[in-house]
């Protein structure tokens, strides 16, 4: 039952008497069985925010019809941002990665696993050590080196990768080179980065050794969508683990792989089931 | 704003096709501002529950005529189990306590601070050594020991007091007696417990002689809904803490303070802010 | 037999082969029974730190002549910066607060529980509204208000009461000013602060909100030994809690009182055991 | 510096005056370098325990003479019970399996990395669809099924093969078999299994099931070391996780995943730096 097909409808827009009303009375007169509605109100913001979802199974539109109705209906009158997907559009991933291997085995045991409904055509590298681990999975490697001369042009070839293999998002999984903005633009929060911090703590290169100077207690990891403005996107997930005076930068360094991982993990989970929805710099992540 | 008076309503009837279409027309029609609405379906039991609060500025339906329309509109038809309230009712809380006091003080630290809208008219306990607590916030403090043969009487003395306090609902904070299944259907899911250990491991008496014997890495405490089968009423909040090998049973019982007090608090707040439902014995606390 | 006197004795030195030897060596000749022994080197900085607490019963020193042996046997050869405390004596230890009484609450409950050796003389406040709950636990309390041109004399005034009552400690449990560097240097590491973020996350002023408009996932508080510079001076204890795009700034500082006042008393409560040692503006804090 | 090789011996006898005096001493005047020391006293039990870790390089005794020197001057002398293990000696560790990968990966993964000192030789399972993961990393896979007629031999190929392969500890990375007592005695406090709850709770079989069942409103994961009494072996390491209202028992078994691959590895790594010291059903863990 639970792998019955769904339509999922995130909207933001204006706050207003009688959207959840509207909205859901359009899923009901079409026969839509509801199988989860979020919403949130940002009362400060004045701001709606909606994610539903429902069982194709004998609804009255054909799913392309969908959005052509919606949109006039209520997408408009209300002043939406809104977007439709369907549960069986399985998205494709590209994973960026430097030297370290922690996020790009749990990625991939979790694909392989079929833990996730996702496809991973191609894996992008500044370096060329973890080619052995996608060979392992036998996924495409790229080695694509970077350096302050080649930039330009070696994110141009980035570009043309991804465009070739259509890809929908992408994951840097302790990816440790700084994406251009011109790159950026063409994912806006569409790249999902782990930063190896408690995020606004430690923001930029080596957190680790600066948790380890500061004497903090408590050491963190952000995965965040990337904007042009360096480790200040907006945040999906944090988590955290205790640290004690016996941790060196050394056993900081391992221990916080084991936090990258899993919080990276659950903001791809998030954006996968299209439960994250970007609004003036903050993720609502929808439970 | 935020202090805007409100209507909540609390629903849970068997799943199908339109319920909160349904429920946010009938507030939307009689000119409601929803401001918070949460949904679950339970679809292995096909059951719906819901919450929602609006606004009762403007609403076209008189408070005292709200139910009364509700009722044939959609409670009946939809077979639903539901309750009404206003967020200006302040429930009247009593307290059970025995000879611990960290509870107490917690909960009465966030009454003087005007932390909750609750009353706390009396402070009922088996012993008379925190009469002085109940004396420094000047409320009425009742000594009724119990012991296996005068039971029925005291409780009986204690519900007396109760009723004539209108009291709304029990917090049993570290009270080390086992109230009667008499006694506690006079007060269905309106008494709250706090049991020293991440239920259902170590349920009933010296769970931290229990923890400490069987040498776990964590503590808990569990908050819950008291039903006449002891430590297994319907969980409202549960958290943990970190121990170690060093730790004595002194010193389990000295940390597992900080969680009780903070765990029995959590669960307060959403019993008094009406964000619990229970069904089957398990609660829906809603955010 | 917990409650046998002990002598406590806290040491950093150079690293070197044998210390740990030569220190037991000095309990064990003179008859100690060892309780507690931790140890810590810190490879990076060749620093050996060291806490060892032994009972008294029957050692073979008086208590007086100790630090009389200790000191040119091992302390001054070694170049120990060491000191020697004893079970048996009570801190005295002064609570600044402003207008929040959830961290003197909790201070003050556990004072009163005899949760811990300590004795509490006095309250200083620049607000007045928390006289009462000093009141109700019959405690000094002096309002000396303080703005930025009578600074300096209030803060003489509020050292003479701190000599009068022999204060060995003070806790800032959310006491909203900034103490000047003249003042902080009477009580080195000596001052123990509650700042509601977890730094160094959102130091300064009103770090809720700063919370909230980043869009963090978790927040958290940071108790630390007060230094002439603002919010950095060396951690104690951190913790967090998680939170969600439904809080407002106003349920995280409803939430954070929680963290705020457990973090602050597992950090006034390693300073009573004498747990804590500072070293280049870090904290120690043996288990 | 770090990867200079030492020598960690693990002690525990009962509890008298100077045990840290003699072991230290006995190390400095074989002129070692301490480079950790942990020690604990369960004074309940009037049992010690201590690890401490030297460096070998300058050691006046050979490493094979250190026993033997030992055990007549302070082990036989002060009824320890002892072991002596070097860095350099690298364990070989056998994994067994049934149908779900996420733990072995995780294995896999930090094996690959270099992160721990170890040798997989080999995998063994009771279901052959992971012999395709153990082929990603080239370890021999051995299937052998097992039902309750064939228990007994099928085990008993078991251990001629964990033998033939010198294994020094078996990590049951979610394998779905009870090992039988005789099988367990062959490896006392060298079994490793992760159980999927947070033990005592929901012992046995389908734990999510049971979690699920009970409302609770977080789930755990314990590792512990395999005794004949089945999930009542000592913990080593046990996590939880926040859950809800909203999670299935799907969802359960997802969440769960994550805790259950981070504690056992959490628990490998404790056991594979010596750190473990297991003492009437309960696991000393030195930091």
């Amino acid at each position: 039952m639970k792998n019955k097909e769904t339509a999922i409808l995130r909207i933001h827009c204006p706050d207003q008497r009688g959207i959840v009303a509207r909205v859901t009375e359009f899923i009901y007169q079409n026969n839509g069985n509801i199988v989860a509605l979020d919403q949130y109100t940002n009362t400060a913001e004045k701001r709606f925010f909606m994610r539903v979802e429902w069982e194709l199974e004998n609804f009255l539109l054909e799913r392309n019809d969908i959005a052509a109705v919606f949109g006039p209906l209520l997408g408009k009158p209300l002043e939406m941002v809104w977007d439709l997907k369907f549960s069986d559009n399985v998205p494709k991933m590209a994973i960026f990665v430097s030297q370290s291997s922690h996020c790009l085995y749990d990625l991939l045991a979790r694909y392989k696993a079929g833990e996730w409904k996702v496809k991973i055509p191609v894996i992008i590298s500044n370096h060329n050590n973890l080619e052995e681990v996608a060979a392992q999975f036998n996924i495409p490697f790229f080695h694509i080196p970077i350096n302050k001369d080649n930039k330009k042009e070696q994110e141009q070839k980035e570009l043309e990768i991804l465009n070739k293999h259509q890809i929908d998002f992408i994951v840097l999984a302790r990816y440790m080179q700084i994406l251009s903005a011109d790159f950026v633009k063409n994912y806006p929060n569409r790249i999902i980065n782990i930063h190896h911090s408690f995020l606004p703590a430690f923001a930029g290169a080596k957190p680790y050794h600066a948790a380890h100077s500061r004497g903090v207690k408590i050491i963190g990891a952000t995965s965040h969508y990337v904007t042009s403005d360096l480790d200040a996107g907006p945040i999906i997930e944090q988590d955290v683990i205790r640290i004690s005076h016996h941790d060196t930068v050394e056993s900081l360094i391992q221990k916080g792989k084991d936090i990258e991982k899993i919080v990276l993990s659950r903001a791809v989970k998030a954006h996968l089931e299209r439960k994250t929805l970007v609004y003036k710099n903050k993720t609502i992540v929808f439970e």
